[in-house]
């Protein structure tokens, strides 16, 4: 996972499961693109690559104590501005991306940030709750969400050449990255 | 960031019940307060002061039909911006509050423009589910939620002379009011 | 809006919306149907039919105070079980029905009691919030909430003469009204 | 209602977290000896004996293949009745909870079974929001939730040698679970 930062990078891509080959890191591949194709530099958190017990190793009494935790922390921590691509798993959003910001500092990391949600889901009804309840956290967090929060159903069918292939679709995610970008 | 409004409100602060005489109209005045102190004018859009059969006049098919109701949507729509003292009533924010947003006409009024909460309550426990159903709406009309979402407890007790009495709470909303400012 | 409690109902429908001829009221007379097919007797409250400035005779200092509102709210206190049918207006239930509960005696109306929820809507995602949001509240005020809480999308096409015309709908419908009868 | 118990247990337990010697398994120990005083066994699910690595080893498509993770799997599927012990992390509740609902069979848990839930924080604020975001998911899989959520702050201090030292809230902890048992 080697990532330079000449520069900072200003936004981090948050891919939000850790399932391996998921369609959350071929969204953020994508909206990586669409950052670059409007001048924004970015860089994607993959949470397949978390330490495999960071859950035990990162977490409470061990905050900020596993090496290989912190290199994900650094990537939250080095960046003003985050999206979040958001799988539903069970009515709201993966275990996992909860337990990852569990073992965030709570002051140092999205305090007075700005973010911006893309939810999918392999079936119809794509996650108003998973988006609803990371809202409320983020928010908690003291971090502003953006309010356009795209949701793309039947996700797995949606990316032909790494590309958005339902236009509908593909300029909502346009217009919320070329907001974000102002937000 | 100095405004100079002859007429144009800027800031529209919504009294979100229409008990009369609540302790949300008294903190829109204290809000209204902070913003002037910190250069900003606003208007106070107290719902106290609605038309009493709105919910039959103003909405569905006589959406825009009621020329009283329609004084408050003009306060809405000439705005950029909102503050919204949000009473617990009932576990979440009053039903009154909601039946005036669904006599908003939707793609007019709150779409890409910015707000902020104040959550008040007369018990200890004040209204965290008020302020993220509210959330949830506002974002679904397209309007920016700012995170930081202040609480008053024992809200009857605070205000003295038109002041929040109680410092840290004081220093909370100026805060939120001047980060609101700049968000 | 005759109806004669020779012996108390048990069960009450709430048709969730004032809007006249709503889908509500419709599919309220469609789940009164269907509980009668099951042995079950239950009464309509139709917020169509309530008293148009209820929101200032009705509540806060006035609580109890309007004759007209009473017989609305005897509605709820005579039963133990509910049926809420729920449009979704603004990615919420209708601000109405939270006023409707806002005019109800905390302690004595849906404490310990049981409901069920059907959301509907117009357009192809139906009101998952909304009754998120109903649930908070529900719960806050000490009612059990079925699990089960279907969603009928494009809710204006799917009655013909009073009944469900897509099988997969109807089933559920009928699955839900069974299990909440043993509820 | 008399239960006759020689193995299978009926009501499980779930500690919320795996943060080591936590308030929730003093809180789930405690609970446990409020039912059987009330004549019902259960068993506690202690997170913090999870398999270190299940986020990898049992989720997705390795669902149900990591033998240890399969002991609290069965767990579940072998009680008719949950009691969830709930801390607030971050606005929430823990993301380990979430992973651990992640990795069981999405049919055979929770569906038409029923549970309770106690909210736990170390602040004065207690997990609100937690419980509301729990709430969604265990109705999204199927499972009633009963409506009484005792949330205790500050619970470091509330526990002298396995007892609550606060009466009210003994008693309303004592009036959940005789309800629960009724549920």
């Amino acid at each position: 996972m080697p990532y330079f930062l000449n520069f900072n990078f200003m936004i981090t891509i948050i891919s939000g499961t850790n399932r391996p080959n998921s369609n959350s890191i071929r969204v953020a591949n994508y909206y990586q693109a669409l950052l670059k194709e409007r001048g924004m530099e970015s860089q994607i958190l993959d949470l397949a690559k978390i330490p495999e017990k960071f859950i035990f190793t990162a977490l409470y009494d061990n905050l900020g104590k596993d090496p290989e935790f912190n290199k994900f922390v650094d990537m939250i921590k080095g960046a003003d501005k985050y999206v979040f691509i958001v799988p539903e798993y069970n009515g709201s959003f993966p275990g996992v991306l909860k337990a990852f910001i569990d073992g965030l500092d709570y002051t140092a990391s999205f305090k007075d940030k700005k973010c911006t949600l893309v939810g999918i889901a392999t079936g119809q009804m794509a996650g108003t709750l998973a988006l609803s309840h990371l809202t409320d956290i983020l928010n908690y967090l003291g971090m502003h969400v953006h309010a356009l929060k795209p949701r793309l159903p039947c996700v797995q069918n949606l990316l032909t050449a790494g590309k958005i292939n339902d236009p509908v679709l593909e300029k909502l995610l346009q217009s919320q990255a070329e907001s974000f970008i102002k937000f």
